[in-house]
């Protein structure tokens, strides 16, 4: 599931979607469902994920879903049914690993079909899916298939949350907290970049590093078994999937605990294989790392102990501060560069 | 989860989805999804909704998925976002009532929304789905909303399988057996029909009988609690609910049972308000209960002694036999106005 909040929307005319933005819209409906019952559903909407169970003393589940829209999220000039099978699945698993340790269980795929596509389109997106599914024994069990203009595909996953594991949520992050970011950031956006460029007509053939960088956009694996040994150290207060930037999720982190984020750009980790890509274009890769999308690598705060741990493991790199206050501070970004980095919300 | 056949498609040149079907795409993918752990899955993919269980012994899960896309299941002209909401969350829980004694229990929605839509859109949707979730003490724990040029919304919904309760398929059915449905058949077929004639410009205040003709359309009612009744009787042998026409729900059940089925079209439930409505063309009722989809009505094979009880206390009524053989014969049926009936294959 993916919540975007951008604070600094504020509109006086509020007249279609697009004026609300995403989270304006979902503040305005969250009173309208059902009273959560607390006892039911321990996190409810506005993280990765939700986490419920039947009853008290229960097993608890983690349920969330994604929704991919042709022209919007893929574009079929470069996506081919498997990758989209591939990421259908991957974004939604990303999203149980963002609540911590969670075992991938069992889904059901919807999907909007225009009846002009190839006769193997969904042999070929099952097969893409297929690999991945196994890898997390994960099962889909049903589905649903219609009629639809454009390719749509919505993912429902599943997972358990084994007895005594804690969910890992956007909201417990506390002044003093170290910031930090599994894997490497950037490298999906630049992704997108050559495959739009490929677009156009100039169609060389990938060197190894573009390749690199296309696959991190369209085949992202999600760091199920890494948030599975992050969840298991104390000291871990806060955990997302970073599908949007990192500076996006610094700021839904940050707006979820009631505290500010101070960001360090030199410090977010860039692939060696971006590093090249962007040439002497530096700055480039450093901002792609800090506002570029699709990542799925992991956010989390963690208490400083926890976060010398993470470090020595590996397993994570600090990219900034948990402070009192609120928003996001970047720190260490060339002023000349410093400019409104375009930003996604959905409904823009 | 519709997954809709129709047996008597053979195509030499098989090159788009348009040529295979839906039935024959989900034929190809089958053998393509993972696994299928029995202990895990005890009712996997063709059926209305999926039933699984984490590990053997552990309480069992009815898990099933719906997309409703703009243009194809609904139209802006005349459906509310509170129409819209209320029977995306309607279809799936119909799903549920399909498997037997299930009590809805938690769900997510995706919604692909045009950002050009009211403001209002997405509260006003939820809003048509909060007092349905109530009366079946369902929670929306989550979702997912992005930018899309239609409408699309995919909900996904679990119910319990009370410890004791065995699922209901479609494929229990055994010559010999009653076949029956509860509630009255075409209304909502009839309800299309008046809508459309109104979207042509024609704005005549609807009668109190169009009037619950397009709400059978608009707002139908899951049969969640009736099946739970009819599921506590020994002898029910296969159920489903009747999305696409009686007819359609008697091959479906045919086909998964491996025998023929018998419709008597005289025998086929019409309310007294689509009695009125068709007018001098009684024909045309028989038509539309016949063939008409989105009754959401459940459609049940009974052992005689099973189907007399469901008789007796109104549950259900007969409408055919289960026979030995395969397909579906129309008995009744004036031979004149015999023809092939428009029928609902999704990617036509």
């Amino acid at each position: 599931m993916t919540l975007t909040f951008d604070s600094s929307r504020r509109s006086a005319k509020v007249r279609s979607l697009k004026d609300v933005g995403e989270w304006g819209m979902l503040k305005r409906l969250l009173p309208r469902l059902p009273g959560l019952d607390k006892k039911r559903c321990l996190v409810g909407p506005g993280d990765d994920a939700a986490v419920f169970r039947a009853r008290p003393g229960t097993a608890a589940w983690v349920f969330t879903t994604d929704m991919l829209v042709e022209g919007v999220h893929f574009d079929l000039r470069w996506t081919t049914p498997e990758d989209l099978g591939f990421k259908a699945l991957a974004v939604n698993l990303s999203d149980l690993a963002a609540m911590g340790r969670v075992r991938p269980s069992v889904g059901v795929v919807s999907a909007g079909l225009p009846p002009s596509l190839p006769a193997d389109f969904a042999e070929r997106f099952y097969r893409g899916m297929a690999p991945l599914a196994r890898r997390h024994e994960f099962v889909p069990v049903g589905g649903d298939t219609v009629r639809s203009d454009r390719v749509v595909v919505s993912v429902a996953v599943l997972g358990e949350l084994p007895r005594g594991a804690r969910p890992l949520t956007r909201s417990g992050a506390r002044p003093g907290d170290v910031l930090m970011v599994t894997g490497t950031l950037g490298d999906a956006a630049a992704g997108l970049d050559i495959l739009r460029k490929r677009g156009k007509g100039r169609v060389p053939l990938l060197t190894s590093d573009e390749n690199f960088l296309v696959r991190r956009l369209l085949r992202p694996e999600p760091r199920i078994d890494l948030a599975g040994k992050i969840a298991g150290l104390s000291g871990v207060t806060a955990m997302m999937d970073c599908s949007d930037g990192a500076r996006r999720s610094a700021q839904l982190i940050a707006d979820a605990s009631g505290v500010g984020v101070t960001l360090e750009a030199d410090l977010l980790p860039v692939s060696s294989e971006l590093f090249r890509w962007a040439g002497s274009g530096k700055d480039r890769a450093r901002e792609l790392a800090l506002v570029g999308g699709e990542d799925y690598e992991l956010v989390l705060a963690a208490r400083p102990p926890a976060a010398r741990l993470l470090s020595g493991r590996g397993w994570a790199r600090p990219i900034g501060r948990v402070v009192r206050g609120r928003g996001v501070n970047v720190m260490n970004l060339d002023p000349v560069k410093r400019r409104r980095f375009h930003e996604h919300e959905h409904f823009q």
